[in-house]
């Protein structure tokens, strides 16, 4: 009697086990068709960025992660459009983030979308992979947005300049202290690239430094891109500078003669 | 007897006015054929870039035109690839003009193709317009070839940010004393887009500002991309710089209150 139950619950559980094996493939299955189905991403994001309050995307993210916030920007049709500049073929998503984050910030600052909440959606995106080369990194919104992605699991890595990274509000000494691998040159010419690359799909790249000083009072642009040629050319340049700035390169005191 | 004559002369006349206008018109539309027959430019150049002479390019574009450098640049299947970057989509031209062009330069530098050589054919390619949206330009080359399209009638417009175009080196001046229109902005941010329009098709943009220093020493990437919305866009935003940096909106004398 007793043996035979052991087998009715060890056969329940091989059951349930390739239940939920199958149920995880399915799922992914859709998703990687959904995607596939999906146009791929362009816009163009101008600046001088009308100043928005952000809080209820990093509220999105802070409390679902990724999945979440991937979510709620797919939740709804009612996706306000770019501020502006999005290409005809820019999909809404991922604009309705904002409409349906949480509403409970009182701040007297403007709720709706700008060039900034946009570029803080499509890096918000990220859910495996999140490469930055910037030459300065200051804005403490999109500071906090990486910080998020790392906690919650996404491979972060930054390439920086040396001269910029240690300025007053910079934010390559918090990302740092938080665990994030961070590598920088040494000074010959600087480090100007402004792009970041997600998941290894999506570019985003242009004249901009993520600066709130440039956010709010230059004109600048960003290009977001998914295009599979123009991603893998600008990994590659991320790549040979990764190892290039690799820590064991650098020079800490001068070579005797 | 000399009516006659008259009529036959007149009749030939119309005849060779009406053929040389038929030859311009299939001229044309070849050329219009044989353009939609090309697929776009797709290219992302890095800097830095090797130091290379350049006279060779400036020299087709100073002894015939647009014209010469175009057919230069079409000239011959041995056309070097872009260095290390190109797009698998990029078609081999502008690469020949280097091969194409006078030999006769005897500087030390080496005569192959760089970044900055490759950036200076897509921008000596203008026929008809450029605009330049420039936080900083100091480049000789780059000033020589804008000033070289403007002599031969290429309507060139530039806007430029205050604070930089009279630093020591800047184009600017030059340009302007050339006759070439330019516009600034009156010191609320920086006007800090690097993008150029060519002939109203094609986009050249990305973190490169139009320096010697930047060209040689920096980590700098440029799109090139032939794209009618994006260049739709960068190019409304051009126009809506250009008419906010109007003359007649400046500010020379702090308003009484």
């Amino acid at each position: 009697m007793w043996r035979l139950r052991w087998q009715t619950v060890g056969l329940a559980a091989v059951s349930l086990g390739l239940a939920l094996e199958t149920l995880g493939f399915v799922l992914g299955w859709l998703r990687r068709q959904r995607r596939r189905r999906r146009p791929p991403r362009r816009e163009v994001l101008f600046f001088p960025s009308q100043v928005t309050c952000t809080e209820a995307l990093l509220q999105v993210q802070r409390q679902g992660g990724p999945q979440a916030a991937a979510a709620a920007a797919a939740a709804g049709p009612e996706a306000r459009r770019a501020p502006g500049a999005a290409l005809a073929a820019a999909p809404p998503a991922p604009g309705a983030a904002l409409a349906a984050a949480p509403s409970g910030c009182l701040c007297p600052l403007p709720h709706g979308e700008s060039s900034l909440s946009r570029l803080l959606q499509y890096v918000l995106s990220a859910r495996s992979s999140l490469e930055l080369c910037l030459f300065a990194f200051s804005n403490p919104q999109l500071g906090r947005a990486v910080h998020l992605l790392h906690q919650q699991g996404v491979r972060v890595r930054v390439v920086t300049d040396c001269d910029y990274m240690a300025l007053n509000g910079s934010q390559i000494g918090r990302l740092r202290k938080a665990g994030i691998q961070v590598r920088h040159d040494q000074g010959a010419g600087y480090m100007h690239h402004k792009f970041a690359i997600v998941d290894k799909k999506m570019l985003i790249t242009g004249s901009l430094n993520w600066t709130t000083q440039a956010i709010q009072n230059n004109r600048e642009n960003v290009l977001i891109v998914e295009d599979e040629e123009y991603v893998r050319l600008f990994l590659e340049e991320f790549e040979r500078i990764w190892e290039e700035f690799n820590p064991v390169n650098y020079t800490f005191f001068p070579q005797r003669k």
